[in-house]
């Protein structure tokens, strides 16, 4: 359970008092600010603010006077437009902040998105607590054989038993020696921001992270995609979600451009257009390395 | 007057329905919404929107469940703390839109300030307006003779008639011209994306800018300072006064440490600490050249 | 000619005087140093400085110790690789310095690419040039028909005549006025940052630009397109055989996979795969727009 | 020893051959190029690459044509006056590439400055070192009884060894455990991603980092201050003699103006405009609070 009791009153607390605004509104961001979801084994995903809807974006990119007596269809013609394009601007008119507690190892990962704001609860001041992620035995997986830095088989058995044994109590010995580094019991106690470096990289952390709709999606089409190491996908694939609630013109239109969407190269439309021709290409005649066309032909078969 | 009728009752229209929500609302900034500030003889500012208020920061430095039963005199404290400091990312966690009609010049030197999203009216797509910015009599200066970049002495009588009659008739003339050459009365009519580079850069454009409060504080301690130029310095005045009815604290912070604070470098310092001590510091003894001696004392006699 | 003969001086003096350096160097990029490839009718772009080479790219993505003595099959695989799989990081350890002359009206397109450095020549401190950008006749169209933003047809004969005539005459009056307020010949002389006003968007400025090769081929992806506006497009072009001198298997990835290669929306692949397994497809089947599927034939037939 | 013979000798091999440029060179940083720095028990720190030297600085700030025949003592005078005046964007005009390796821990506070590129060694490729970072004796100090963030008194004797002895029990184990997790040794070895998230966050890593130089300073101005962690400031420290190496001009005036100087609050500075007419005046009298006043003490007694 991510939250204690405190902590959950306080989000509920949050969710009582609506209070009347002018601004635009989303309601199917509303209906999600502040609920705390549960991602892995102690981490979550809440949003704590927002700015602007799918109206914004056309507003935006009309700088317009007023929100317009524009239809839907209109609306959505005009987003499909702009992301078909690579108009980004008017997307980054729209904001998202969240409250996220997650492993160490997948902020690392995270943070490497530079267009964002973020705020990390600080192991200078604070004492961190002791939670850390233990992957459920069916993420136990080898390293795969296929793909240098992707998973492969499942561990089983004793093997992964052993894993899960080994996981649990160095984290457990560290936290244990974390703390009483900082005891003060009848000694100085370590300063915290020496005493954390003992800390495990499952450690769990959690920040605000805030970032424009744009670059969201940018975060999304890269960890969402089955690619992304499963501890930071879980992550972005309820971010996938909330989004969707929250701007649903948008996120349409980048669930057909970008997720379900793919890259060609200039060879590769070649081969397209030689096969939709009726010829027969193969790797030799494409110009395309074995390992890139491996990738084609999952693709395209 | 920059608005039209129609535009005039899209804003009064925006600000009759108050919409319910479960985010930190600003009342200061409530009041703000979609109002249309003039500047200028033919600009304008407007919030369009608005995310976070003091409580917003707090809340992300401390990283905290809930908006928390902190007293003001709690936040006002931290605030400071963190603006003293420099811990700029709690502020980054604010984030405001603005919309803003203003002179091409003007929207060169705005557009510097990079960490920022913009969304400007496209003279490739749309025609533009017949309006240009003549500066009022009272702002009609000389080049300063001490300072490479500002003004000077007044223009008076007919040197001054002289200046605003040539800018006025030539921004006249360049948008007759362009609206010539734009023309399809019996002709194909010239590409707006051509035809507007006829015109002057005292055109008005338009557009709406979104950036973080941190960011914001950034600009405005350089855009509403004595030395920017008069006519960005109007729209970075009218933006304090409007963050200021935002985020109060923060604002008050802002304006104690940065717009009314000073930079002293080491040598400055030392001059200072010499002087509370008695003595006598020339500038030869400074080791500052003239021109930073006189800026010094312009500040500390 | 964008050069005076002092410039031309300076610019081969910089030449004349190699200097020994320990960093990676790309022998087609020193060819490249400080020439002034002539732009447009009065504008130039030249290389002031640069950083890093192919190897410098593999360098980084593989954080290694020294230049490895990888062959440059492996050199090419890897950076194919990771345009491929859109891994930015290391395309951004090479960083490129130009000198641009441009008229307003492109340098206004120009900067919002926000992620560069730029230093503009100031027409606060200085007095701007006589010199402005006229089309040549053959780059005089019409605004396009069919997009809402593009050129058409040629202007010819008495329009095209009096489209230059007016470009003309109006930016020389605009610079005789300009000149005339300025002036002290008995006056005061208007202030530069206010006279400045009174000039034509298509008035030449400069400024030094600097970003780093994976911004740099997101600014060549869309400016060298034949979207953009021819008047960008010159530069952009320009700028596109600079950097195959200088990354030369950096630039044969980018040119594969993105200034040739297509990004297809998960319907558009739907409708090829099954074009591929014999089937016709019509718009009303696609599930795409008619612009949409307009532009979708326009590539595939 | 940070290095391998293997890696010592690619160092050396790549200082062994000068190739003429016609970039601008900076002598200091030639010298500094490539070379290991020891920082901390198995940190380094070198310089890759660089672009621009202090003329790059001025002749970018007068947008020119050439080098520039310029006196020192004129490009000192600009340099200290585009300090002084935060014109920041010259000094966006030089760019460095830094090779570091650094603990988990610090890497996690130096990656909060986003405005830098990085390429950091990959764990879900490669598989780590067993190295880690166990502070000296005399940095193995207590929590701080006066700032909440800070270290205070050194620890001794039995518990000094105790901490020590449990950081390297801790590590040493931890990274047993990677090893045997990893082990294909009759088993299918966990994925490099999963395991590592065993290991302390006083694992050394290891990036390739790259900034321009405005915004190093501000990395320096924060991370080479007292306030800064130790860990991390004896990188920034080190990271000042090689700025002071590449562009001494700017760096003395960095140093005079940020390093060394002080920012006074408006309240501060009227503080001190009444000590100099000879009031005294106190925290009541001063409108700072009880820790302002202390800091504000703390610097002019």
């Amino acid at each position: 359970m991510p939250l204690t009791p405190e902590q959950a009153a306080e989000i509920a607390e949050a969710r009582t008092t609506p209070r009347p605004t002018l601004r635009a509104t989303s309601p199917g961001m509303e209906a999600e600010l502040y609920v705390a979801h549960e991602i892995l084994d102690h981490g979550l995903l809440r949003v704590i603010d927002y700015m602007g809807d799918d109206a914004a974006i056309c507003q935006a990119a009309r700088v317009s006077y007023g929100r317009g007596t524009k239809a839907v269809t209109d609306d959505r013609g005009l987003i499909r437009y702009l992301m078909r394009h690579w108009h980004s601007t008017p997307f980054e008119m729209c904001e998202v902040k969240f409250h996220v507690k997650l492993p160490v190892f997948v902020a690392r990962q995270w943070i490497r998105h530079r267009t964002a704001n973020v705020n990390e609860y600080s192991a200078r001041y604070s004492i961190l607590d002791r939670e850390f992620y233990i992957p459920a035995p069916e993420n136990l997986a080898a390293q795969s054989v296929v793909n240098n830095q992707g998973r492969g088989e499942l561990l089983e058995g004793d093997e992964a038993q052993r894993v899960l044994d080994l996981l649990r109590d160095d984290a457990m010995r560290s936290f244990d020696h974390y703390e009483g580094m900082l005891s003060q019991d009848g000694q100085k106690g370590l300063a915290r921001e020496l005493a954390r470096m003992n800390l495990p990289m499952n450690t769990y952390t959690q920040w605000y992270w805030k970032t424009d709709l744009h670059n969201l999606f940018h975060f999304l089409r890269l960890r969402a995609d089955t690619h992304a190491q499963y501890e930071i996908r879980v992550y972005a694939e309820k971010m996938c979600e909330i989004t969707r609630a929250w701007v649903p013109l948008a996120y349409g239109a980048f669930e057909d451009y970008r997720l379900g969407g793919v890259n060609l190269s200039a060879r590769a439309k070649e081969v397209l257009q030689r096969r939709l021709r009726g010829e027969v290409v193969t790797q030799e005649m494409s110009g395309m390395s074995k390992g890139e066309w491996r990738e084609f032909q999952a693709e395209w078969g």
